[in-house]
């Protein structure tokens, strides 16, 4: 136990012991905050849950709201990669069905809706959750410019905005309605942002249409 | 204090002191909830921010919850009446701006983050949540079913999900970036949400156009 690597300025082996301690600590984190709330968080019980000792992670992460940080970006980052699949609708469909499969667990749930209520009663956390939610706002943003590069998508619209008219209606499933995200939700989104609601954008769009959504 | 009339089975004046301590009860109810969150209310802090007696809040309303739900229901109400300015676009828009004038507060914005982290946290507070969010949805709604029985919105999207690439934009900006909702970015949502984000699409509905967003 008290021979944690983590706890030495240099990791010996990349991807062995120092890796699976910083892995099983930013899972602990996580799991703390979600029960907790960043206001009730305990450095004493994330090393518990971590198996490791707790100057190991008073070490490494001498404030909590790094450790808070580091673990929500790097989850964010194994969940949900870029998409590129070369057309607008199958980049967006495959960036909202990461969001649906990221956001299909009630422990994910509870994480996001409690970094929420954390974040406006905290400043501190609240800007930690601004510079996450940026990171993963980027990856989306960065699909919709890509999309107005290739001339399918509107240039006269921030990327942000176009973006949020996709995710908005699942972040309102997410966090409002609490309804699941399934495959005839995404079509209607991605029906509905590329091709407006109006009745007779979309009859433009796609002549003769008449596409039922159970 | 003791001759509150909201203890006694019969208001004898409407509009009269029962209804100022009914109101003055309400909206401690809201600041009770958005300061300590549901878990944390306290009745005999509601009646002493309300300047009632405490037991005027007991025999009215015995359950915190049915206090919760009708501070929120009748709050939801003189908020967001339901537009009907003969056009889609017009009704559309003055929805928006009705949510964003209703955010417009960091203490709204507050008792709108708690509830989202409560109804994670409690099944009773999230069933009171969710019939105040149907009630409040359900003005969306209308506003989109009227449209589309005037034959200005498609008919093959439900209401619900339409509704939601209005609003959704919206409460991103309000529970997730903590941005500001104003004139701008009203439009630039009402623009993907009518036309759509294609490039093709807003061409077609607006021949010519190329409007900045700055």
């Amino acid at each position: 136990m008290d021979a944690d690597e983590a706890a030495r300025p240099v990791a010996r082996r990349p991807g062995g012991r120092s890796a699976r301690v910083r892995a099983a600590v930013l899972a602990a984190a996580v799991d703390e905050l979600t029960e907790h709330g960043f206001g009730g968080m305990s450095s004493a019980r994330i090393a518990e849950r971590a198996g490791v000792n707790r100057t190991t992670v008073h070490r490494r992460w001498p404030h909590l709201e790094d450790l808070v940080e580091e673990a929500l970006l790097d989850r964010a980052a194994v969940a949900v990669p870029i998409p590129d699949t070369g057309t607008v609708r199958g980049d967006l469909r495959l960036l909202l069905h990461e969001i649906a499969e990221y956001v299909d667990s009630d422990a994910r749930r509870g994480t996001i809706r409690a970094l929420v209520a954390d974040s406006a009663r905290s400043p501190v956390i609240g800007a930690v959750v601004s510079r996450v939610w940026t990171s993963r706002f980027g990856r989306g943003t960065e699909v919709v410019a890509r999309a107005v590069a290739r001339g399918e998508l509107r240039a006269d619209i921030a990327p942000a905005t176009i973006l949020a008219a996709f995710t908005g209606p699942l972040y309102v499933r997410l966090l409002i309605t609490d309804e699941r995200i399934d495959d005839s939700v995404i079509e209607a989104v991605l029906d509905v942002g590329l091709d407006g609601a109006r009745r007779s954008a979309a009859a433009a769009a796609s002549p003769g249409a008449g596409r039922s959504t159970a």
